[in-house]
Parts: structure tokens; sequence; C-alpha cells
């Protein structure tokens, strides 16, 4: 459930755009489901022990976004459904493949809900299941080839072999500012790893492949980019706003988790810029340990009983003052010298409030929407239809989300 | 180096058949090398914190076995060397991919002498390094059409999605066969995970793709995937021989490694089956046990010593029975109940001893490794050259390697 807080003018408007944008997820999530089913083998011998792995994840509760932006993008431009399932499903394929890596790599205990994968099952089967799903998005890509054409499904490949590129690329500019503890960055640093970690992954595949299915010509296919680009790295801001801000259900990831991670979010970069000199290099110490193992001292007395004071003070139940003082009463959660404290983590985020890193992020998403929202409205050859307007209310959708 | 015993009448001809073998891998690793620097973009940027990555394992001390079966097969067709190299640099691509998430999965400390990826660089960026390994490949296969032309890259493209599924379904049996400790299974059964794991993946798909590049037609591909099917077998039961009768330099991977981890090798499936009911049960709990952890009791004091006592004994140094009574004067080297002990380790190779289970497994090697030469030999259309000198001759090295 979104909940949206209608606090511009028009808020009936936001809501109708934002039942749309959920309406319009749903049934693509239906149909990317069907065709998924379809392109995941059921052969009895290697269905219960392979195959059936490969749907746990995409069938949990995903918003298949990808699959939406590929189908919506192909319609809108007067392109069949029939023609860019197939492409539709493949992406999700591959993006529930990386969430079990990403699970491995992180030893994220639950996805969407559930147990991750390597909980169930042992981590040797979920990294094997990952790279059988990331093995077999091959096969209906080349299948594309009677569908769509020998030319369309060429420039898929070539689409996802971008992709791939850009991706790896993104991943291991932030892996490497995470191992040496890198913090000496710009907001051109971060924007230049997100394009490539985020738009190009979730939002410009996509719209390119939706794009190549519909047979749009060269400089459409420009301007699809551009658009799912900006929309991009608003999208990772927010999602970068939410870790910090989102409360309760709905949510599903880790509070603060990006803290504790010490990952390289547009906050804790502006937090980190804007900082004292000895608060920048406490900060900086304080992100070079390694998050605690879970079940270690610290962790898993922190941020639950934190999170809970920050939500009693959002909703007016509980004064900044007065959550600072109960703050300072929680046990001062030890761990070893090298692991991050609950106590450490708190600083980071009083360090946050205090440079007012919150509000330039979502000064800066809303900077990005409205540039996407900008581009999306010069391309009249995108003619009037609900996939044009999916596109279109995606854009408020994916700053308000959460809010 | 190998060493053959020479232990057949023709010991001349099978060493100069050895030169031949080791000659023939060495020139075709070195044009896979340059091939492969031709493929990983060398970008300034992502240089040292992702393209360098990919290039460490390939140049490390590998035998790059698949990329010379790729060559040897499309040459000795009468294929074109420069048609076929992007093919084989994909091969070790892949290979060298699959081997960096494999020593993830199975906390390998040292690959080809030298320290696994994600001890120098930590897991995360091991498993992406893979990754984009994995995803870098589609690249090449799609340049390929320029060089052999669509269809050729096309069905191309086809074995290397039938591989990645092949592959994945093999791993997801011996997983399973892991997971639930399952030990009531017949050779058949290892013959099919061999079949699937190994076969498709080092031999089939290698000479598929050499085949392919030379035009070879439907009938003769199919005898070259039987060949390659037969000594993908006799390959792997090596492999499994090897870890538990090899000695010293050369050899690089862990002395009864197997064991340790449980793994279904027809040597220990034999001594499983051949074994009494009391044995049966005992040995059945001990590989329920995991393995223990790096640093843990028993399993660094245990192996080492293992090793040096049966490489005593091989050396004519000791006797059975005065290694037997060493080996109990060896500490119990306690675990924890839940892992493998040096001592249940010791019952399991004093069984595979008793049942003569590695005998079996030479015959059983032995036997696959004649029907793939038989295949060769009805082939005359793969006319006399080196090439095929090198397929032949890869015959009894693959089941003389290490003796």
């Amino acid at each position: 459930m979104v909940r949206l807080v209608g606090d511009n003018e028009d808020g009936d408007a936001t809501r109708v755009d934002a039942a749309l944008v959920e309406a319009y997820l749903a049934e693509s999530r239906e149909l990317t489901l069907a065709e998924i089913r379809n392109i995941v083998p059921r052969d009895g011998r290697y269905r219960s022990i392979l195959y059936d792995l490969m749907l746990e994840y995409p069938l949990r509760n995903a918003k298949a976004l990808r699959p939406a932006l590929c189908i919506a993008t192909c319609r809108a431009l007067g392109g069949p459904l029939e023609a860019v399932l197939r492409s539709a499903g493949t992406l999700e394929l591959y993006h529930n493949a990386f969430l079990i890596h990403d699970d491995v790599e992180d030893g994220s205990e639950s996805r969407r809900d559930r147990p991750t994968l390597h909980r169930t099952h042992g981590m040797p089967i979920a990294v094997n299941v990952g790279d059988a799903m990331l093995a077999l998005a091959l096969q209906p890509l080349l299948d594309n080839m009677r569908l769509i054409g020998m030319g369309k499904a060429l420039r898929i490949l070539q689409a996802i072999a971008r992709m791939a590129r850009e991706s790896a690329e993104g991943q291991a500019l932030e892996l490497h500012w995470i191992r040496t503890n890198e913090w000496d960055l710009t907001d051109t640093d971060y924007l230049r790893m997100v394009y490539k970690k985020t738009s190009w992954y979730t939002f410009i595949t996509p719209v390119l492949l939706g794009g190549i299915v519909a047979g749009a010509p060269a400089p459409r296919l420009v301007t699809l980019r551009r658009f799912a680009a900006l929309l991009g790295i608003a999208f990772q801001i927010q999602d970068d706003i939410l870790n910090l801000t989102a409360e309760g259900d709905g949510y599903g990831k880790e509070f603060a988790g990006d803290l504790w991670e010490g990952k390289h979010t547009l906050i804790l970069m502006h937090a980190v810029r804007s900082a004292t000199a000895t608060e920048r290099r406490r900060a900086v110490a304080i992100l070079r340990k390694r998050r605690p193992a879970a079940g270690e001292e610290g962790r898993p007395a922190g941020p639950p009983s934190l999170r809970l004071l920050r939500s009693l003070e959002r909703r007016g139940e509980l004064s900044a003052a007065g959550r600072r003082e109960l703050e300072a009463t929680l046990a001062p959660a030890e761990g070893d010298a090298d692991s991050k404290t609950a106590a450490e983590i708190r600083f980071l985020i009083t360090l946050i409030e205090r440079c007012g890193s919150i509000d330039y992020a979502r000064a800066t998403s809303e900077r990005f929407a409205r540039r996407a929202e900008a581009v999306l409205r010069g391309a009249p050859w995108l003619g009037p239809s609900v996939h044009r307007q999916f596109l279109s209310a995606l854009v408020d959708f994916v700053v308000q989300r959460g809010r």
C-alpha cells in the first residue's frame, strides 16, 4: 500500500495517479509471472531441486517495476503486448537472480518478508540458482528471434550486454568506495555510480527493450533513455531516503541498514561533506568499521528500538529532546572495536539531521524527477494512452512512495 | 609437469603424446590469453577496480583445457584459427567466472597456488567480478556475427545456453544429494550428474563450438559430442581419484577435500554401496556432518599429517600396517559433534581402501576413455593433423595425468 500524503494542491489527482500506477504494476506483474512460468522449464526431475527455486523470489510480493516499464514503453509506442512479454519476463528473471546473489553477498536474513533463499536452502544452492537464472535468461532472448525478428532480437541482446557492463562497473565503483572507505567524493561521483548501477539496470534497459520491440527509431530511443536515466537517479535517492525514514509495514528492508553497511548514499555523502572536520573524522572512522554479524551484540538491540523511538517522534508522540533522552538510556550495546555500534549509528543519524542531508536529498530527487517529467512532456510522439499515463504518473510515484 | 609412469609397453610413445598435449595446451593458452585481453575492456576508470580482477584467474597457472579443445576441434575439421579464437576466449572467461563463484561457495583459501579472489578483495567484490565476467561473455559472442556470420554465431549462442542449463541441472543434482545426504545411489545416477556437470561444460561445449565454427554438419557434431561426453566422464572420475592419491606439488587442490565436503564421487559411492550395513550407517552419519570451518579444531591438524603418512607409504618408506599404527597415534582431533573429524575422514579412507573403490574407479575411468578413443577412431573425416593428434593423445593424458 502506498500512502500518499496529498500535500500538494491537487491531492486528488495525485491519488488517482497513484492508483493508476498501482493497478498498472499489478496487471504487468500478473502477465510477467505467467511469462516467467513459460520460460522456466518444468521438467519432473529438476523441478523441485532447481526450477521451483527460480520462481520463489518472483512469486513473492514484488513490484515488478522493470517489466511494467518495458511493457508500458512498448505499448505507448503502439507496439503489441505479445511481442514484449518475453523481454519483460527475462528482465524480471535477471533482476531476481541478482537479488539472490545480493542477499548472499550481504548475508541478508529476509527478502520480501520471507527468509532469503540461502537461509532456506543453503548458500551453495542459492548461488547456483542465481547463476542458473542468469544463464537461463539467454534462451528466451534467442527465442525472441522467432517472435520479433532477428534484427530486434539482436539489438535487445546488445542492450542486455550493455546493461550488464554498466551495472558491473557501477557496482565495482560502489564496492571499491566501501572497501577503501573513500568519502572524499562529490555529488558527481554519486550520480555517475547511480546512473550505472540503478538507472541502466532498473530504468534504461526496460524502456530501451520496450522501445526496440515497438520499432522506435534511434532519436526516440535516445529520448526514452534520457527520461529513464533521470528517473532512475530520482528513484535511487528516494530509496536512500526511505532507508532512513520509512516506518513499519510495507517497507520490508531494515531501517538504517545503509548506515550499518556504510553505503555511499547521497544523504551520507552530503553529511560527511558538510560536517565539521572533527565530526567528519569520527564519521569516517565509524564507517571504516565493519557491520557486526547477525546475533553479535550491538546490532540486534540497536535498530529496532531506535526505529520505534523515531516512529513515535514522527507520529508526534515523542519530542526530539525526549527521543534523544530515551536513546541515551539504551544500553551502549558494545561490539568489538572493529564493528559498528548502535551508538555510532545514532551519531551518524544525528549528524545527518543536523546537516539537513535528508532535505537536501529530497530536493535533489525532486529536481531529477521534474527533469524526467520535462523530457516526457517533450515527447509528443508518445501519444495519449493509459501506458503513457503510467510512465508519467510513475515520476511522482517514484519520489512520493513511502512518504 | 605431468609425470607419466610409462607402465604400459610403449612408454616412449606415451611420453611423446604427453609432450604433444602439453605443448598444444601451452600454445592454445597463449592464444587464448591474448584473446581474453582483447575481450576484457581496458578503460582507465574501471580497469584497476574491475577489469584487472577479471584477468587474475586466467593469468594464473591454468591449463586452459577448454579453449584448447575448441581450437583443436575447429582446426582438425579444417576451420581457421582466427575464426575460433573469440569462442575459445569466451569459454575460458566463463570457466574462470564459475571458478570465482565456486571458491566463494566453498570458502576456498587458494586457487592455482595463490590466494582466492574473495580472500584478497573480499566476497562482495569477488561475486561482482564473477557476475561481470559471465555478463561480459555475451558481447564477444554477439561480435562473433561479424567474424563467422549470423548463422554460426547464433548456433554458438544456443550451445552456450544449453551448456548453462545442463551445468545448472548437474550442479543442482549434486548439491541436492549433499544437502539431503543421499547415498542410496547407483553408478547411473553418478554418470548422469557428471555428464551434465562436467561433460557438457568442459568437453561437449568446447568441441561443439569448434565444430560449429568449422562448419561441421550435424552428424559429425553428434559424433564429436559423443566423444566429448565419454571423455568428460573419464576426466571427472580421474579428478576424483587424484583427490585421494595425488602428492605434493602440481596438484594444487586439497588432499581428500572431496571427503571433507562429502562430495558424491564414484569412489565414495562405490565404497558406501560395498560396505557392511554397520559401516554404511557410520559412513552416512559421518557424511551428514558439516565440514569444520577453517581454523576449527580437527581439520588443520588432520589432512596434512595424513597426507604425509600416505606419501611415505606410497614411496615405500612406510608399510600399510605402520601407517595405520601411526594414524592411530594422531590426536583424535575433536571438532564439535556436528562437524567431521580427521579420525572420521580416516575411517572413510580405510573403508575406500578395503572396498577397492579406487581400483574400481580407475577401471571405470579407463573404460570410458577407451570408448572415447573408439569414437574418435570411427571418425575418418577428422583427417590426420597435429590437432587430431592432440584430441587423440588427450584421451590417455586425461586418465594418466597425475599418476
